[in-house]
């Protein structure tokens, strides 16, 4: 095999879905959709024009590839139980090691971890998504990245090691501030003004860093040790403990960093 | 007097130079900038085609509108010794009640709220940033809204207690999410990773809550409870306690919220 065209992709959640469709809008053939639920293989697979199953021995060895999108917690026993040692099998995850396919006796494997939160109901071009390549061989490694180049301009190689530490990082700048937009919009909430209010701020906010850094671009009583502001702002959080926790320890954390 | 036409600025920081500059691209006559530090008076005022001070008698009462946009810890002493008391006066600042001006004796007074994040050397378009208007008459609310809508098309009344919790929110939503992408940036530079990787992921999470709620729009181990992750990020942070007290209290939020 010289290139990919087929593709079994196992997982019916988000990144299955996403990565499935990119994949067949790119003429890739899908033969298979593998998920526990049998009503969520058959819609994923109704959308790209496949066969589904809901158990591991009904999927045949026909692919090129099998792309693992399941949750990190089931990978390891669905490739135990998987018996096409030879296939070329990824997973998807930001966390899990590369080992993972040795320990279960696979021969040719590789990691196509795409670096973008997914979520259901929101379309996303895929162009400029980082696609962090792994393989257990330079062969894979060369499939692997010709595969991501199919979707992506931002195809990288990151071991396993790098991989775990950009996940983290990823953790903080996506899901940690999406959580502070979510106190913000509760806080707003709670006093009947609409959140639409914020939007530009955070919009700008995203945008300043693309072209400095977090640290020269951070403003804000923390950044500027306003004392008289960040108690103020304490006894407004009065009635919401938990918030209160984070607005201390983000902002004792700043102040720290001046 | 209907209309504003004359200003004058003091302060010369961030929120200072960014309106005084759209003031005076608008075609506002900028009369004078004061400061305490002379040279920082100078440089700004120069900019504006506007005379400089950094004595509060040198202030002149020919202006329309005075716009104080200092800290919040030194306005009070700054309109203590202001002397125009029928002058228009405002200042710029989330936090602090409308009642300073009363109580220093003004007759013709209120607040012009940029809700966005100045930097320095980040130019800005303006036409989006919401500003919050309040005023003591509704004459001067009539004149503060104008004023605001040369630069704006996103001009609110808005008053000072709801403008606390605006503030508030903004500085979950754009202090501490920026302090989220500095955290990331740090980790990745001490494994030599380009913080480059992230920034998509940064400005997708940004754009997703244009259209949907943050609530959401969660992802991540957090939100699917993903002990085992949680756990290896954890360790993963075994070197930085603060950001390991910061990863363990944003992820107990989450879960909690779930």
């Amino acid at each position: 095999m010289n290139s990919i065209k087929s593709i079994t992709i196992i997982g019916s959640g988000n990144v299955a879905s996403h990565l499935g469709k990119a994949f067949f809008d790119k003429g890739f053939i899908i033969n298979q959709v593998y998920s526990k639920t049998l009503t969520n293989a058959e819609t994923l697979a109704t959308s790209l024009d496949a066969n589904f199953c809901d158990k591991i021995e009904e999927l045949t060895d026909e692919s090129h590839i099998y792309i693992v999108c399941l949750k990190d917690a089931i990978i390891n026993s669905f490739l135990a139980d998987f018996k096409f040692k030879n296939s070329l099998i990824v997973h998807t995850s930001g966390s899990i090691d590369m080992d993972v396919f040795k320990i279960n006796g696979f021969k040719n494997y590789g990691i196509l971890y795409p670096l973008q939160s997914f979520s259901k109901n929101k379309a996303l071009n895929l162009t400029t998504v980082p696609f962090c390549i792994e393989a257990n061989t330079s062969k894979n490694e060369t499939l692997l990245t010709g595969l991501a180049k199919n979707l992506s301009n931002n195809v990288h190689l990151i071991d396993s090691e790098q991989r775990k530490k950009i996940h983290l990082a990823a953790v903080f700048a996506c899901n940690f501030s999406n959580y502070m937009y979510t106190i913000a919009n509760d806080i707003l909430a709670k006093n009947d003004i609409n959140f639409e209010l914020l939007k530009p701020l955070i919009a700008e906010t995203a945008n300043k860093i693309k072209e400095n850094s977090p640290k020269d671009m951070q403003t804000g009583p923390a950044k500027r040790n306003d004392e008289e502001i960040i108690k103020n702002h304490l006894k407004l959080l009065a009635d919401s403990p938990s918030y209160q926790d984070i607005y201390k320890l983000i902002t004792e954390n700043i102040i720290k960093d001046n």
